[in-house]
């Protein structure tokens, strides 16, 4: 039997670039809408973000899926704390993924998962997009929130279009300014900061939302046809009006979609429905389904995160490490055997 | 941030007594009757054992919680395949298990999770039989599958019963005998293998059904008042009319336990639901809940597994490694930081 290879996220950085994560995750919409992706509705343990009790900050999900085109078969279990970890300065998303062949069921890797979490969330985005506005090449691009998060969208955007303008808000003006220093070289034209949150929606072809606010900040008014909005917080970051009055609806998992997240409330006030939902990002990705006239459209896009993604990028990562010979093999069973690989 | 400590089975097997295993499952069945536990319904991969696709002849579930009295959370994922994992002659079950410490969301622990698994749903059986037997000391026990789990099902009878005598029936006669021959030093008195599957259910205080079967091969008629039936199996075991007579029925979970295994059926029949559940175990462990005049009754309990046993396992095991200077530290950050543990 194979040993268990272990990766460090040091060396997931070293193994997959964006472009990597942007390829793989259009391969795995694709698959996804050719119905050869499994993925569950990801099961959550909350640890006390909701829940009044256990009493910490925070939750895990589990997202397991077995990918067709890949073969391959594992389960990520990420979350974010705040809390304790916020004071340790660590990270919000903290993550593991594993491996099986999917076959025989045998552990195959073992490894970091917040780092393809990051990634892969920014390329949900850029492909997503790129299936919407088909054919458009170049975008002007809102970005409300300049974390970690803001970063990996900007730099899966910038594989996919070129960026013409980004304007960018941030609650902490030097966050803005941080994140204006290190992504000027994503973006063809300028990165303004705005001062206010309304001005971040004024003439952009997306508006990207990844704030931990659990207020609905982003008003219906401000958001032009012709633009594309991606809440990706855990909360709602859009009013209900928007969501209410928008011309599409788009997902890419229609269960998690309904039950968690921006469109949580208005589904348990009956309000938005399965029906209301009018493509998924898989269905687009294989162009059985189309937004028509993009350019006159107010489009909601929630790529609200499949497990999918992850496995995918990680199969990857172990495949490019086995190549490169690096990660450490690990005898989970401990019994010493080594056989060739299967 | 303290370093994730990697085990793996064989020092899992000597860091873990069935013993050991018995108290532990004991404890969290009683932080589950004092709600204390976080254990949501654990979600399915399948990867072909009832779907038709893909095509493997296997599941993955994914079974997260939180132990409150033990304060850690945790993921098992675990599964069994047949298939070419049988053809190489590995066990049916294949296993992981993930700790995290809550507070912070750093992964202190990988390991090994299938002889956790073996080991707890043994103790599953002997705890709930001995809650509902409250005071019986001796038991007479029926046997079906003489496996692994048979025997660790015995092993942990014998940790909180003395097994006057055990009857085992086995598809195989060679397994059975196997079986015997391991497994006496276990039992008081004899072991009789069973000809027929009938003999099992004759006089004894329970049953137990650990096998692959298909078929509800245990029928009402052969089932005396004064036992319980332990349907451990993935599949129906015990007929329809046995769990519609039956006296009581006791649950581990009750969403997964009418939603998998032996209810399924008859709850999507909307035969069996809620109301049907008398008890669950945990009620049981601590008492706010019993089986009055048990001597008399015919109860069917059904610990289906929930992965807070193997969380709270997986956790002592992790501490008992520590005090032991067992199990090998990894940095799944790649960034060589180890600071005092948390």
């Amino acid at each position: 039997m194979e040993q268990t290879l272990l990766l460090n996220q040091e060396e997931i950085k070293e193994l997959v670039t964006m472009k990597d994560v942007v390829k793989l995750v259009d391969k795995t919409f694709q698959d996804m809408g050719n119905e050869k992706t499994v993925n569950p509705t990801k099961v959550l343990l909350d640890l006390g973000e909701t829940a009044a009790y256990p009493p910490y900050e925070g939750f895990m999900n589990a997202m397991p899926a077995y990918i067709g085109w890949q073969d391959i078969a594992g389960i990520k279990w990420a979350g974010g704390l705040l809390g304790k970890r916020k004071e340790l300065g660590l990270p919000y998303i903290t993550s593991m993924i594993l491996l099986i062949n999917p076959q025989i069921g045998n552990f195959v890797s073992v490894m970091d998962g917040a780092y393809i979490t990051n990634f892969r969330t920014g390329a949900q985005t850029a492909n997503a997009l790129k299936y919407i506005k088909r054919g458009q090449k170049s975008i002007k691009v809102g970005l409300y929130g300049a974390g970690m998060q803001g970063r990996t969208q900007t730099m899966a955007l910038s594989e996919v279009f070129d960026i013409e303008e980004l304007i960018v808000y941030d609650i902490y003006r030097e966050v803005a300014e941080k994140f204006k220093e290190s992504m000027e070289s994503y973006v063809r034209g300028n990165i303004k900061i705005a001062k206010e949150p309304s001005e971040v929606a004024q003439n952009v072809d997306a508006i990207i939302c990844v704030t931990q606010s659990k207020d609905s900040f982003l008003k219906d008014e401000w958001v032009q046809p012709g633009t594309v909005v991606f809440p990706m917080g855990s909360y709602q970051e859009v009013e209900n009006e928007f969501i209410l009055n928008a011309d599409h609806i788009v997902v890419d998992h229609v269960e998690q979609c309904l039950h968690r997240g921006v469109l949580k409330d208005l589904n348990e006030q009956g309000k938005v429905t399965k029906e209301h939902i009018d493509a998924t990002i898989g269905e687009l990705a294989i162009g059985v389904k189309t937004i028509e006239d993009f350019r006159n459209k107010r489009v909601i896009c929630i790529p609200i995160g499949t497990g999918a993604m992850d496995i995918s990028v990680a199969k990857f990562a172990m495949d490019e490490a086995k190549k490169r010979k690096m990660g450490k093999p690990f005898d989970f069973l401990g019994t010493g055997e080594i056989a060739t690989p299967l």
